[in-house]
């Protein structure tokens, strides 16, 4: 009888749960997948969740009816607290697991540049608790700006930061623009939404750098018609509960959003390997640690650097072929065959701005306007996971094209039974 | 010139939101209504929100959303401290509101008959807060006996007892046996959800007591199918974090669901005016109080005699209804006609159980089965708000119906954004 090899999969992102499809039913194999959460989430439309455009159930599917067809694979709720590569084995909050290959795809965090106390007044984009506080706080802006007698004080309510120039950023102040322009245009009476100040602000000389120039231009006509100010080449030097400085400026908001930077997953600290300048974990060309052949580190958690020098970019479409790569890997090793190295194939990228406009760029094919929109429209809804959520999706679409409300719009008011869930689970898990 | 009548309506549920609609562009009538929250909340299939069938946001209208075309309503979001009948104004957290006529539809809250200190362990299913706290206790519940490894704990995670058999408790109950029998059976390696207790526990000698014998046996049957087992004439002494107590009888649980009582409407014990003994707002029957008859008190929060001598029983129907009488008799007061009393006009009344059967019983035409399950879901996706609820909802419903999985699996992880948005308002109020 053949000895079952364990792979444990830590993190159920794109790069985890493709990895775990990819070895799933594979024979001579146990996989064990391990998150902090039920459910996968696509990322890339959080921030429509954030915009009050879709609900949260709309970009998550439960991890576990992702997997359940795999006979071979089981899925666990839990936390890492550090992994040790000498003994081969994972330390959770409940148990320690042993292994025989390791992926870790345990994504990023959202990166401050060493100024973290600035999270609680500029959210970032990357849980969905993330994205209901953004949510919250743009939504109750109206609110209080309805409810506030002196006009400084409504200024500020109605004072939108975006921080960061890219893809996220650029479509957070895009919606934001619509929000504002038409969604709630006409439902307040003792305010104008369509007064409200949106500003985004890039570091760089312009948005969308990683576009061609020509591209971003348009993206930023686009969005100063959704009334949008681009403040290029300008730095946050500080954000506080009500104020942003830019420079020697001084912004009055208590509507702050980062989208400025990609850092390192949490647990990159407590990993003792070669990492880069970010704290991101630097692998070898088949996705592998240098020094432990049986650990693969993939999507945003991995620095790879690829044949041409750069390194990829931490988006979804590498963590997905990289999670298929390195399930294709571990089924050819234990053939005793190695697989050649690491390809990454770039589909082209892709941004919206407001309610029907698009960039894209597949090449040297250089799209914007509508049809750059529908394309965007249709590789969503087709990457999306599960049959549910992309009709659910494409229906709310559908609804907020033709109507240009929000189907999203709630905001939570009550203390939270929430964050009481957590502690609980935790203290069962340490229980158990 | 007239002059112009200031009507203030507390409260957006089905009461407020009727009367609001029903005065909404009447000439000489200026309508003020007042929520905490920012949604109208279709509280009838609040319980699959709790059973991770639907999304909040598909039970949720913005309440600016529904009154936009209504050039003489304003809405604010805010809190009512006190009401002063004698010098005839709200006092809200953030200023004082003089009124002509007053419309309080609070609602009502759980009733844990002296208890309280119950509620942290057993939830009741009032707010879109309550159910998102009781879908997550559901849900972790099979990830903590997953990760147990003690029988006793694992037999302690799989247990839930729901305390209450009218239609709330027995639509959880069915919804639990479905979670338990299809929806989860095949997701879990190391345990089986199938083998999960579901208790129901009645003080009364049957469940669905507002119903004839013949369906609420009929109902009994249909709970037994999926698993529940249905304890009646029992009366729960104690509730802590780890179990339940019923008479002398001890279950080792952490999930238990409150259904068990209505209670009056925390704003009540501030309103000093007549009181039936469970603390309802006793009313004239033109549902305006005898002291003061231009403060009307409607749905959960009145107390309200029929012609029968039956009190009205605390459901949207009486709600709606009573909603539109008191509009259209404001608006006939100010032509200085009296209207005459208000009338419930009993529709009937229906409650589902699991995914296909319901009872219903209208008149003396009592139905159950398929047939009564079609009639309740054609019914209540008529009466949701807005055809953008109806449409995903109807989709959810026909797709959950088809695969019997629950298309709102989230369990929130992190600590929680909604309970700083909530402070934040707060002070935002207080500030202004």
């Amino acid at each position: 009888m053949e000895t079952v090899k364990h792979v444990l999969i830590v993190g159920g992102g794109f790069g985890g749960i493709n990895a775990a499809k990819s070895l799933g039913n594979a024979k001579g194999i146990k996989v064990t997948l391990i998150d902090r959460r039920n459910y996968h989430l696509f990322q890339p439309l959080l921030y429509q969740v954030a915009m009050a455009d879709l609900a949260p159930a709309d970009v998550c599917v439960p991890i576990r009816e992702i997997l359940a067809k795999y006979k071979n694979t089981e899925v666990i709720l839990d936390e890492v607290l550090g992994v040790d590569f000498k003994e081969k084995h994972v330390v959770l909050k409940s148990k320690k697991i042993n292994y025989d290959y390791l992926v870790l795809a345990c994504g990023s965090s959202n990166q401050y540049f060493k100024n973290d106390h600035w999270a609680p007044y500029a959210p970032g984009l990357k849980s969905i608790e993330n994205a209901l506080q953004i949510r919250q706080k743009v939504l109750s802006a109206f609110e209080r700006a309805s409810s506030s007698s002196s006009p400084e004080e409504r200024r500020k309510h109605l004072t939108f930061v975006v921080i960061g120039g890219g893809p996220t950023g650029v479509e957070l102040a895009g919606a934001l623009g619509e929000i504002t322009r038409y969604s709630l245009a006409r439902e307040f009476s003792s305010i104008d939404p369509t007064s409200s100040r949106i500003i985004l602000i890039e570091g760089g000389k312009r948005i969308l750098s990683s576009y061609p120039e020509d591209l971003s231009k348009k993206a930023g006509r686009a969005l100063e018609e959704l009334g949008v100010q681009i403040w290029t080449n300008c730095l946050v030097s500080d954000i506080e509960q009500d104020s942003v400085r830019v420079g020697h400026e001084h912004l009055a908001t208590s509507n702050c959003i980062w989208a400025a930077g990609v850092g390192p997953a949490t647990i990159n600290k407590k990993i003792d390997t070669d990492k880069d300048r970010r704290g991101t974990l630097l692998v070898k060309d088949n996705c592998s640690l240098s020094n432990f052949p049986e650990v693969y580190v993939i999507g945003d958690q991995a620095s790879f650097k690829a044949h041409t020098g750069a390194t990829l970019p931490a988006i979804a479409p590498v963590a997905i072929q990289q999670g298929k790569y390195v399930g294709k890997s571990i089924k050819s090793r234990l053939k005793g065959e190695e697989l050649a190295p690491f390809k990454y194939f770039d589909k082209g990228q892709m941004a919206t701005i407001g309610r029907n406009k698009a960039i894209l760029k597949i090449g040297n094919i250089k799209i914007s306007g509508f049809v750059a929109w529908v394309t965007w429209t249709l590789v969503h809804i087709n990457f999306l996971v599960g049959f549910r959520n992309r009709c659910s999706v494409l229906f709310r679409w559908v609804y907020a094209y033709y109507t240009r409300r929000r189907s999203s719009r709630i905001i939570y008011t009550e203390t939270t039974p929430l964050s009481e869930g957590i502690k609980e689970i935790e203290a069962s898990l340490k229980r158990a």
